[in-house]
């Protein structure tokens, strides 16, 4: 057996190198690639995706865990090792489930929906991108149809993004969440005492703002020696070995949150990705358990951490200290309702922690609803604009800041969207958690120490990487299975006091 | 035939995105990465290189290699095609004679010996490295025993950098320009006229002189869409194709000839590599004809170019507007004279124009000895020490600065130094047929033109990349073969002006 790992192993290492250069290329792309390289970047990264997938598709690995497997029957079921066996296995099985020449056409086709969306935004003309939408619909029903039998046939596509999740479980979930987030938002817009951010619309010099935010999350642990910021237009986190996570940011000088919060969410990510054990290294378990558990870091760093008043009790003087001018006579309290005020908003990315998630849950019914083939897409900004309304109270003006507003599915991307929210989520009973565990722990916020956090989160979360499934790993955790309640109950705590109701 | 070339390009192709996707990770660990990620990207780049090495000396390859042989006696020797199958059967057969163990073990001592080297440099203790150097010199002599027969065990050291170009050839051409050299720096350190070059060592303000290089090199001809300047510690120039050319510089608070020079002769590297015919790319003929040629490029941008007084009359007030208090009361003939001071010294990175190839002829006497072993390791040291003294005038005080100051020989690097010289005479012999051909060239300069030139050499030299072998573009060029005639001719009618003798 120890020589079947050990080659299985050898053969993913040089996987996960590849897969790491083809990660530098990316990172390279979005922040100091000139522009007249971008055919040839593309060209590299074909070649670097194509052999990685070659590779990990191969016969050789397929024999490997073949043997591995029968093999791993004397090893404890929750080792690495067998883990590891197990977590290559499925997703053995699901790359060799889909054939190349689908494969091909995808890219083709999606490349061509990019450039058709990119258009249709422009000229905030949804027609303009259906023809493309359509074909991308149905290479991704084809592409589910590769996994049948399924419960439904959007699993398999959920499936990618969060391992093991089935829709049902989603839909569950997200009905239990949605009454109470409408109903919360309401009672936020009719509530007497509304929330003035003019404070945070000021001229904030740019580089001053690059300095807090490395500050802050310096506190929290993202390690330099083993990371990096950079800038580009949108901020992301990516990382080639744990050793080696780059987090990246954009600054507004007009309005201090982008900035800011962009720094700490993105930071939540790389404090992630920096807390894969190093045992893990090489291996595809050096990873995130899923985008919904990765969000649950982004998130908590960025608003259950960051938009939380013991944190900035801690910190605030500092800002202060940044932005005298600015921020010298403006009092904590200003300051704390001003960077968590509420607002019935058009655009996703530029959305509050309450409103958030009916934006998602809007897409992911509408993308139900298009890979079931029961909603028409020639309908689909129709739909929009009236789920809009009826989850956000308010309808977009024009197709550009409706339903063209994402880039997601001109790339053919299904099965995404929901993991933000369900990360919102996990955040929120980590969260639960986190507070019985650790009685002081707003208090150590008010000190400026994040170490009692970062060391339950590793023990919990991070160190784990890939190993479990995210919904054993939530119940390693929590003791529980997926709930939407903690973080409804720690929305209305915190949005009751705020806007005191 | 059409069909093995098309099938030829196509494994090409990857080929060289694999090798770009390594030279941005080598790129990267030099400019941005994190200092804990060396150990990991290390990994990447051996996994990259040996896919690249795997994928180069395929079977495959080698059969379309012998069918192309064949079948393209009915075209063109000229041609792109007819040159590309020529150039990768060359490399194929030099690479498919070496065996893979010798790689392998070639790496695990040229790993220790570096760290040898780096002890004994800091210790300035020869003795320290010694072993490992018998060791290197041991293994670079089995290498060439592997293209046995040929006229000169150092010729296939030299031909990995000098495609073509013999031991023999070498020799002769230092031999007529040592003598030659050496007389002048003598009536040079004779001259009554000595240069003061005080004014470059002022302070100097790093983003002034990062923006003034900037805007020289742009008015050479270095396109910023198509390629970036970064710092790092030593300044190289690479590549990802000739649409994204990276060259680095570093720069020196209180001495402006580090920082200015420097990025003149990384932007010449960048010009060439950037200059590559676009019918070339994603092929092996998309890189420079060899190490010379590529350095002719450099020095021709740095030196004969950038250190001459027509350059300065259309530059010279535009850096003084950069630097008001610090050159605006020099005038320019100070300012010419200080920049093209020569000077006795020990360190070859630090030499002027006219003693630099005294160094580099210092080391290939020496590297050939070693190789032929006609000199002792043991007495590399003295020997070291006797020969500066006899070229330069000047004894090294200690090993440091001395023997151990190049980090080349630890690699394993034996051929390549030589080349540093002979891209001096190559800019020599073009300078010469550039001027000629360009009658008005220096009125051009002091206009701050530089198109004729980059015409002249995108014409002669740039377009080609390694399409013709360096002895055949040279004669391409200029109808010449390599002669250090020119360039000693230039080096005397400048300095003899300059110091008045």
């Amino acid at each position: 057996m120890e020589d079947h790992f050990k080659r299985l192993s050898e053969l993913l290492g040089e996987i996960v190198d590849l897969g790491e250069a083809a990660a530098l290329l990316g990172w390279d792309q979005e922040t100091y690639m000139p522009p007249g390289a971008t055919q040839d970047r593309s060209m590299q990264l074909a070649t670097l995706n194509k052999i990685v997938h070659e590779k990990f598709t191969s016969d050789e690995i397929g024999e490997l865990i073949e043997k591995l497997k029968s093999e791993m029957s004397s090893v404890d079921p929750d080792s690495d090792e067998a883990r590891l066996v197990k977590n290559v296995s499925r997703e053995y099985d699901k790359q060799r489930k889909v054939p190349s020449n689908w494969v091909a056409e995808f890219s083709r086709v999606t490349s061509l929906a990019q450039e058709a969306w990119k258009k249709a935004r422009q000229r905030s003309e949804f027609a303009l991108f259906q023809p493309d939408l359509i074909k991308v619909l149905e290479l991704r029903r084809q592409y589910a149809h590769y996994f049948a039998p399924y419960d439904h046939i959007y699993d398999p596509l959920l499936d990618d993004f969060e391992p093991g999740m089935k829709t049902a479980d989603v839909k569950k979930v997200f009905a239990e969440l949605r009454p109470k987030q409408v109903e919360l938002v309401q009672a936020i817009m009719d509530s007497q005492y509304p929330v003035d951010d003019s404070v945070l619309h000021q001229e904030f010099d740019e580089q001053k703002q690059w300095d807090f935010g490395l500050e802050v999350i310096k506190a929290f642990g993202f390690n330099f020696d083993r990371g990096r910021q950079d800038k580009s237009t949108h901020p992301f986190t990516t990382s080639f070995g744990s050793n080696d996570v780059r987090i990246t940011t954009r600054l507004k000088p007009d309005f201090l949150s982008v900035g800011l919060f962009g720094t700490l969410h993105e930071a939540g990510h790389g404090i992630y990705e920096q807390g894969f054990s190093s045992r893990l290294s090489r291996t595809p378990l050096a990873n995130g358990a899923s985008l919904a558990i990765h969000e649950s870091q982004s998130r908590m760093w960025e608003n259950l951490v960051g938009r939380n008043r013991p944190f900035w009790i801690g910190f605030y003087p500092r800002l202060q200290e940044y932005f005298p001018d600015q921020l010298g006579e403006v009092d904590l309290e200003t300051f704390y309702r001003a960077i968590n005020k509420v607002e019935r908003s058009l655009i996703r990315t530029e959305a509050d922690e309450v409103t958030y998630n009916l934006h998602i849950m809007l897409r992911f019914e509408l993308e139900l609803a298009l890979i079931e083939q029961t909603l028409d897409v020639a309908d689909l900004p129709q739909v929009w604009n009236t789920k809009m309304e009826e989850y956000l109270g308010i309808t977009p003006p024009n197709d550009a800041d409706g339903v063209l507003q994402d880039i997601h599915w001109s790339f053919g991307i299904f099965g995404y969207f929901s993991t933000y929210c369900l990360g919102n989520l996990i955040a929120g009973m980590l969260w639960e958690n986190i507070l019985s565990d650790i009685p002081d722990l707003e208090k150590q916020f008010e000190r400026g120490k994040f170490d009692a956090l970062w060391n339950w989160l590793n023990q919990k979360i991070l160190q784990h990487g890939a190993k479990f499934e995210p919904a054993e790993l939530i119940k390693r955790a929590t003791g529980s299975e997926l709930s939407a309640e903690p973080y409804v109950q720690y929305l209305n705590t915190k949005y009751g006091e705020i806007y005191q109701f």
